[in-house]
């Protein structure tokens, strides 16, 4: 890259780091294992769903993963005459029917579909097992509490794993077990903030985010709290920013002595928090972004010197001047987050593969 | 009760339908069977929620329920000098304690807590063989399919069970299984239903709210969907109304020639609906509304003469003048849905017995 003379941040495209992962997942399904197959659901006839779903199929072409789009409700197209279909008709069937689908592998739904309460109910009935978006509550719940190696078994079960929380020496799991299913989008900013280093490798694996401050806005259980947890589970002091609350989010408890600091806790707790966002933009190295409004602006004025600017909603939630202050500057991470759903695609058919039969949990070799 | 002249309907209260369950849970208890332990957990100081846990302790004791109240963040009563403690703060590891005790059968969480879907993950988080508020996305899915009866093991598992819908002939469980959790307050409504003859002895199990349309009001996953649901899988006819859209809840589908009219489906199908509000009201039998909303109020001029209508709402809904075209009028459901709370922390302990061991499903006498 040319030196930029002009004295504003880097305009980060993150192209390269999906290169990276596509790389990846291509070595991955280079290895002797049959070739994963993909459901996308489209259940509505939104354009940014069907951009998605069009972009999917172009990425898992490019790989060779077998992509089948099943259109239900208003995303089929309606003959003349026919009675109009609504948003959402079918779509909990067409779901039923990949979970029971040994030729399925993976299942990916295309959010919003009826909005809250019943999409997030939809997205407890994709089989965990099949879950590439990582959107099941099992996950998030292996996230919030610092569960980074499951036995592909306990993906099959309700009740959630004891709080006893492995210690985690690197990122090899122990014998037996494998990686937890990380949500998409979260993943895919960490892997973007890995690479422009906020994560910095010299850190111990699991805590390498040590040392910074990052404020994320927006709270939804989507993106905004596993990121924050992520995030603080890796060390960083998070501040999660939504409408009506601020939360700090941290492993280190606050300090009682001077010398208890470095201390902390297996996984994240959250305080209550009474900086403004103003006052946490102040302090922040990076500031991650997803309001889903087009209105809605992240002030130039009120970021730190130098700091990373994540943008992560579909609608740009930083003012064109964000590089007068921003060292770096991340205008969308989709294109990661495709590849993390392409890679938990490849574990989680590895994962189907060492678990069924069940039972077989005692023969998976460390990944 | 004495013949009322004022020509205005009754106004129902619903203390001798409670009354019935108490009887029966309490018979219940007085089988041979060890105490069951109910844990409340209450992690806000909002009054209705502090109410709540004092109304479960009352009913728990006039039964001999053990109850105990686990209370957590701002519920906690804070002492001079001690730093405030949040809304929530805790509730998490309180369900994770409460679910890894054997002692506890029960677990109820006063919401609301954090709102929202951060709520909606809590839910997801008590173990299913523990929540009598029947809240966990697999008592939804099992309402939704008509799942009537299941094998308890089948509640220790994330994979929703096959759509396969046993033929139901009537309310006793096949042997090997048992009857699945409702969750309470749609099941508290049906029960006042039933009371009041809405729901028709004459006819078949199942199929017994067959000929009644109902408009219900509010689509929340907590109560308007699964009761609405519920209502339809019974065999009515049911608007479901909601600020942006109808929709209407059947499962006998509209009949292409009038002599398949009667044949139905094994469970509801839902259909986008373009009737309003008052067109809906005019044709329905009984008007169930569960709007949280201080000022929401069903247009008393719009209802059909002699309608049934039930006020699920801790807010009114209805209008004073109500009764001037209702025939029966229940103001409030409170007491009938802690009642079927007890009777479902009677079924899970029973479940729970015969389920642990795991794999004795197989010995589990029809109830």
């Amino acid at each position: 890259m040319a030196p930029d003379v002009s004295g504003k941040g880097i305009l980060l495209k993150v192209d390269p780091i999906a290169d990276a992962f596509r790389a990846e997942v291509k070595d991955g399904l280079a290895a002797p294992h049959r070739t994963p197959t993909l459901v996308g659901i489209l259940a509505t006839n939104a354009s940014p769903s069907r951009f998605y779903a069009d972009f999917t199929r172009k990425q898992c072409e490019g790989l060779g993963v077998r992509f089948i789009l099943k259109e239900v409700g208003s995303a089929v197209k309606q003959n003349e005459g026919e009675e109009a279909r609504s948003d959402g008709d079918g779509v909990e069937e067409a779901i039923i029917e990949a979970n029971e689908d040994d030729n399925v592998d993976g299942i990916m739904v295309y959010y919003p579909i009826f909005g809250g309460q019943q999409d997030h109910y939809l997205q407890q009935i994709v089989s965990p097992l099949k879950d590439v978006e990582g959107l099941h509550s099992k996950f998030h719940y292996n996230l919030y509490h610092n569960i980074r190696f499951i036995t592909p078994a306990s993906l099959a079960s309700t009740i959630p794993s004891s709080k006893v929380v492995q210690p985690i020496i690197d990122d090899i799991p122990p014998p037996g077990t494998v990686k937890s299913i990380i949500p998409c989008t979260p993943l895919g900013v960490v892997k973007c903030l890995e690479y422009i280093g906020v994560y910095n490798k010299i850190l111990t694996y699991g805590d390498r985010a040590y040392g910074k401050t990052v404020t994320v806005i927006n709270r939804s259980e989507v993106v905004g709290r596993p990121l924050a947890a992520l995030l603080a589970n890796d060390g960083a002091r998070v501040f999660s920013v939504d409408i009506d609350s601020t939360q700090e989010y941290t492993k280190r408890p606050r300090p009682s002595n001077p010398t208890s600091a470095r201390q902390y806790l297996p996984h994240h707790t959250s305080h209550l928090c009474t900086l403004s966002l103003e006052e946490c933009l102040a302090i922040s190295d990076v500031v991650i972004s997803a309001v889903p409004s087009a209105s809605y602006k992240v002030k130039t004025e009120w970021l730190k010197e130098g700091c990373v600017c994540v943008n992560v909603a579909a609608d740009k939630n930083f003012d064109k001047d964000v590089r007068d202050k921003a060292s770096i500057y991340i205008p969308a991470v989709g294109k990661v987050t495709i590849l993390m759903l392409l890679r938990n695609l490849l574990r989680l058919s590895h994962y189907n593969d060492v678990s069924a039969p069940s039972g077989s949990e005692d023969i998976i070799p460390a990944q």
